[in-house]
């Protein structure tokens, strides 16, 4: 099969490189495009940019024209957009109203009821919404979406959970690292030897995408499925990976090594298809009394499993344990790419 | 009023200099005699001990020659013990039947019925264990402790909150500094840059001290307050000061402005009595929506005010709010000798 | 004595913050305004600007309505500048021309030969340059300046070295922190776990200061003494403070006891003169042989001693050392009180 | 060719634990013993020993038993020692008289003239000392040891410098990771937010060994090259990889560029014979004015390529520069397996 062409909106940023990076070498897409804004369109990728991650600098792409982020310039099959909510706005509609489809880390759309917000994992029934979304808006293309990276990592541990228990409650206090600010993000001298007990508008994100990722698709429409969920939101001195502690209400109040097993049988969809940045384990389960640990697992399956360790009971919901998942790489640009992945390989674009 | 004079059991260890240096001044204390370690003992505090603090190295005291932990070399009125859970063992015991007052910030004895477990802006009346305590154990002298450094802050900001809507239940996330594992402690290349999500056996301590100190004296014995407390405590690459992430189910369901007002208007004995170790305001009530920040906030008030801030409406428990206090000043040093000025305030030793 | 009014050039940054700290309870100036750029001017302080230091928020003086910077606006017997070097270019020389005395942190007009570049310790006789100033630029005011932080702290371990022996070559690999680049300057993802091995234009600053500093006034204008040196500026995850790895060569060569008793013995004018800002000992020389030590160090004397420790043969250049100074206090706001202070002790102005 | 089974002596600690990950799919070496000290001998090595490293844990080997440090128990035709450098003063040369060939990663035997102080880019002649060493010894196998950590990164730079135009003096800053003192070595309390400036007998090794590792063979015997070589070693807040600001007068006084350019040329033997372990590139040379830096550099090319940046005119000693190399793999067991693959590539062992 030949590769899909496909742009990068907005890939000079910490979350563009990161989509360039992992489609450098892609079994399934080919970066035709890059754009970013009017200040460094037309300049070369290396040019206009410092890159920032490991590994083959630019990915390869250095000497790449930027091309604006207009459909008529950059129109290929498939774009990942890397843009700030703000510039969304505009041209996201625009690429899919030019036919293109937009795979979304911006917030802009996520919560409306016909679009995909979406973890292959967690929720692959939700691209039934994409004929609504085509029919209401008239577009061509569409828009899909994932969810903010505090939300991606609680719901890869929550949806096994919720399949085979139900989940009634959920509170939750997050350790988030700085790249989730991006670049230049939090200043050194606010986080290095401290913590910050705010984030803005992270707790009400996790709050209301949680039970929308765990619902249903009714009448072509998103439908969230009703639990209560708590979220307390913290920054804390680490690079990538966020940390969550966790307390959940689940039906039946099953017991931790029940828990455990349903974590570790776990077996969705994208490891079933064997899609291409699926990691081989959706959710790691950890036995060791002081794991997992953010610096020292984040980077296991390229970052796209998620880790629980601690299983124990809570005295106040029943269950407790420790999660961590990678901000960046499952909680932006990888699980962007997944969302892509799967749309192709269940017909739902580009068939 | 001349000053009691004082020992402080176990000088050369983190808690021990903290203690030193807290009492170098002290209006109601003078330093009769430092104990240490049989391996220690004989050495002048300089020689057996680096000194770790700002401020005057050894509290003037480096000449001192240290004693051996037996309360026939260093019997006084009082006590400060910075032992060891497994050395306070038989020492505390050997000085309180020698007739000293013990204050200890050791776990060994928290959990006796008829041993004060103690703060004292929250649970003053528990002084009155002590005649039951020396009665059942034929002591001229007694053992005072105080709890956790997570209990000690975390029941300085419940205890306001029990008194005018009572406490139902309590779930915690701690994100806890290094230096509460003392010194060397955690391993720079376990915590720079990552988070441990295991502390041992904190949660334990901190689930089944809560309601004690909530609780109350029947029959000159400690009986906890009933009501269910979770604890997830995590260590954070932080200095000094634990940081609590804290939702509460209150009765009558109050606002968090009813919240705000009963924390800042609590004035509890230790500020009525202007006893000299108590901060001049117990808790003190943030607005900035990104404060209290551990570093930027917990040395205020000698490290002995606890701080909460983003108070607001919680989904699952009624209300959540940041929390911030110190752990090794009003957790441990600061808040023992605090105890032994209530106590001599209240003539329940020394009068 | 009354105190002397004094304005606060650009206010609201890090190091306007510390001059209005050290300034609110001055015993020889009081502060009669605070000056902002055009956005902030007709604000109150702390509207416009979020506090970031320990201590009473805004000096208390928070609600004070921040002037616009002009001389006829915010004029006063003295002004201390914590202006950029860009906006410093035509501001201070305004104030100067209108009778106002500036001790600037701006590198601007440090080089010029009729400006002081001044450290009280090291070369208060550079108050000699003011009457060619004066009469040069036809000012009735003047501008003083202090030299950049890295100069300033290494000049002051130089200064005594210099006089005793005669400082030949100097060879510097600084240890920086990042509060030396300001709010929010260094990002906590490049800095984080890092160390970096460029600071924009400092080692040039260091270079051509540091002669400077330890040279002579002839005829009216600086001359600098012939010296040798070289330096490598780094940054450090460090919060505040720069530590200075340094290897000298001395005239005569004399031996590390020699170079500790001079250092030690060393006993400059504003520590003769007993100036408010002076620290009791200018140079703090340690024994231990892991001191000093920036965090737990630098703090010592309100931050405006040096620190110096491990003094040892260079098998280079015949001795080396540890150097350690604050660099927002020694290195900034402190620094600049300090050279006002010697200026009116000497009469130089306002008398 | 059929693998060489290798010995892997103190396979517990950190270098040890790097030894077998490197050694686990080894085109060369093959891993037939895993010895620890008596503590541990007989457990399994994931009984004995916290695996701290990426990767598969254990190498794969968690269920292989693990030796005593015996050459009778566990001899082999090499051995590679992660002993510290008290126990491997017997255990060493035990093996080498049993016939083994030790790669020794320990201080102990290194500056013996008879001993190869080995870098395999920097002086492979020195294989040449092992007739020497047989023929006084009375063994039938050898030691060879690699060099400390801070002198391996430093040497690499050096060379190719000395033999281009002669090193006539040097003076370095090493700011040092502290994963360089073991585990759990560097407690969090002393390094957060801090550097420290003594790092003990660091300075002493650089000095001494640096000279050794550029020099010749005569008469079978080490004959150090004459220059001037000063070292001051920090410990900065670094997991992994040693940052260098350096110092150099080389004959001839060359300037930057062909500086840049005699390194950028170099090509030693290990990267002409194509050795396993050697890297592409021995000094990589940056451009960037702000790199190397530590933390996003120094993994590349599996830690064995050294960094070199900002090279620039020295005012004190001619030409200075930006270095940096990974202190636990080229700086340890990577430098030491090299060293064995030189070795058996030069026939100097097992031929």
């Amino acid at each position: 099969m030949s590769r899909i062409p496909v742009a990068v909106l907005g890939a000079t940023g910490v979350v563009g490189q990161r989509f360039v990076r992992r489609l450098a070498d892609h079994p399934m897409f080919e970066i035709a495009a890059l754009t970013a804004s009017d200040r460094s369109a037309g300049k070369t990728y290396r040019e206009a940019c410092e890159w920032r991650l490991d590994g083959e600098p630019y990915g390869g792409l250095g000497d790449r024209v930027l091309l604006p982020s207009e459909p008529e310039k950059a129109a290929c099959a498939v774009a990942f957009s890397a843009l700030d909510s703000g510039p969304a706005k505009d041209i996201e509609p625009a690429f899919a109203a030019a036919g293109v489809h937009v795979f979304s880390n911006a917030a802009t759309y996520r919560m409306d009821l016909d679009v995909p917000l979406l973890v292959p994992e967690v929720n692959p029934g939700h691209l039934a919404l994409l004929p609504t979304q085509r029919q209401r808006r008239g577009w061509k293309g569409s828009i899909l979406t994932n969810p903010n990276c505090t939300t991606t990592v609680l719901v890869m541990a929550l949806a096994p959970l919720h399949e085979a228990f139900g989940v009634e409650t959920v509170l939750m206090t997050s350790m988030q690292a700085v790249s989730g600010a991006g670049y230049p993000g939090v200043a050194s001298l606010d986080i290095m030897g401290n913590v910050l007990p705010h984030i803005r508008n992270e707790e009400e994100k996790v709050e209301v995408e949680t039970g929308r990722l765990l619902g249903q698709v009714e009448n072509g429409l998103a439908v969230s499925d009703p639990m209560t969920v708590s979220a307390l939101c913290w920054r804390v001195p680490v690079l990538e990976g966020h940390s969550e502690s966790v307390s959940v209400k689940l039906k039946g109040d099953p017991t931790p090594d029940q828990v455990r097993e349903v974590l570790a049988a776990w077996k969705p969809l994208p490891q079933q298809l064997g899609l291409p940045s699926a990691p081989a384990v959706a959710v790691r389960v950890h036995t060791a009394e002081n794991r997992p640990q953010v610096r020292r697992d984040v980077e296991m399956d390229g970052g796209m499993s998620v880790h629980v360790g601690r299983v124990r009971p809570c005295p106040v919901l029943g269950i407790k344990f420790a999660l961590l998942g990678h901000n960046t790489e499952r909680g932006a640009a990888g699980g962007s790419i997944l969302n892509a992945e799967l749309a192709v390989a269940r017909k739902a674009i580009c068939s």
